[in-house]
């Protein structure tokens, strides 16, 4: 099942996408896709409806990030070996962890914005992992019972802010608009074999990263079990789960985002983002 | 004014404290102290109530954190000077940021949870700001008319998961109970001057950190004035501006949090907080 959420910026509304490309409402079955949404009972009742009995959404709508609500953005950092090699940094013993703030949640296809006085701005093609149900302590076997699904994220850094300004990354990866997520929330059941999904991202029709998910270090079900030591993951929080190789920081010389560049992003099941990028304005 | 939110976790009820000290509840006026309650025209309406008119809190509560919907904790790290040098780390030339888990929130008198594996747990009193209005790319000199106000936070720390596990600090700051808040919002108007308050945090009746906002590297204004040049902090957002000397980790030799401790924090003006320290079970 893919779930969505369509309409202007906090009023969106859910939806799912039929058999046959159309998007159907389900506002009559479930308020919103939000935590409560994310229960294995509720996304059951959801995925016996027949989408051809649902309200079609007609026209062109936004696509707001897919979940709402989401609680925290818990980011791996370098957890495929080559990006780790493009970035001059070691490959890590066990996962690194940093936090993208919530306020950086944008739609799939809205525009990224460059933070005033942002020089290196970076774009990440990212797995995201969509918790469902609360996960403390969870051991690796039982891990993957603890994922709603899974969706597209955009890791948007600025690498002068992450590096260059002391203290942790965070400062360069929660800028507002930083973390575009969707267009779907595409169900566990629907990806056959989530260590083998192509990553894919384009900047003007130019391919950057390349990737495919059993380059991955860390795997998805050691991820959730790990972080799940140092906090309690719940429904509706998000793990990005690090990026291939092809950032602009790695490219030599490195290359950075400027207003008019247009970002595509894709993974194997879980759809395409398109971003347009502009300056920041008051 | 003293506001706050009483009763079982998940189910508080909005309170303020009246000048004869007892709670009154505000749930016939406002749904929760929560984002929209932060409102200058919402803290308004409440501040002209008359207390003694407010139906009484009768018997033991339990006290949460004082604000519902907290959408990030950004921590700026190292912001008094003495307790930079008991780290051996530099005076920051900027503010050093990194994030906690909005998971780790929990009441000002509720028990705090050594994780599992744990070993170097620790405590840190600081001086909470609450964001009342957005600030984005704001002025120091406009920076105070974005707080609502301010509240206790015990940033509680685990310095093995921050420092010796690779990545951002945010592995040893975001475990679950690591971020008690209150006991109350205390609305700006309500502090004379926010540059000078004492802050204290004992262990066991012994007093392990002492200190005042006067030491304070980046004062507060600076301090909301540069976060919100890197993300937006929206209504509700809580800002922990650093912690006094006196942490465990700074110790000769180095002491840590056990099973049974009990702290006690307090800062001028801003009431108290009392956690009993427990292993996690599960």
């Amino acid at each position: 099942m893919k779930l969505l959420r369509y309409g202007p910026p906090g009023q969106e509304k859910p939806a799912l996408v039929a058999p046959d490309g159309s998007l159907r409402d389900l506002s009559q079955h479930v308020h919103d896709i939000d935590p409560r949404t994310l229960e294995r009972k509720v996304l059951d009742e959801l995925r016996a409806l027949d989408p051809a009995g649902l309200p079609l959404v007609e026209g062109e709508v936004r696509i707001g990030a897919p979940v709402a609500a989401i609680g925290k953005l818990v980011c791996v950092g370098l957890n495929y070996a080559d990006h780790a090699k493009e970035s001059n940094l070691p490959v890590p013993s066990e996962p690194v962890l940093f936090m993208k703030a919530t306020s950086a949640i944008c739609g799939p296809n809205d525009q990224v914005i460059i933070p005033r006085g942002a020089q290196k701005t970076d774009w990440e093609v990212e797995l995201g992992i969509v918790i469902g149900r609360k996960a403390q302590y969870v051991e690796r076997e039982q891990a993957l019972e603890h994922i709603a699904g899974y969706c597209i994220v955009n890791d948007v850094s600025e690498r002068a802010f992450q590096h260059e300004r002391g203290g942790s990354w965070d400062k360069g990866k929660g800028c507002d608009t930083f973390a575009p997520i969707g267009p779907w929330l595409v169900t566990r059941d629907e990806i056959a074999d989530v260590r083998d999904l192509d990553l894919r991202l384009s900047v003007n029709d130019e391919v950057r990263q390349r990737g495919n998910t059993r380059t991955m270090i860390f795997a998805i079900d050691e991820i959730v079990s790990y972080i799940s030591q140092f906090m309690t993951l719940n429904p509706g929080d998000v793990i990005c789960t690090g990026t291939p190789p092809g950032v602009g920081a790695g490219m030599q010389p490195p290359q950075f985002l400027k207003p008019g560049d247009r970002m595509r992003l894709s993974i194997s099941g879980l759809g395409e983002q398109c971003q347009d990028v502009v300056a920041w304005q008051r």
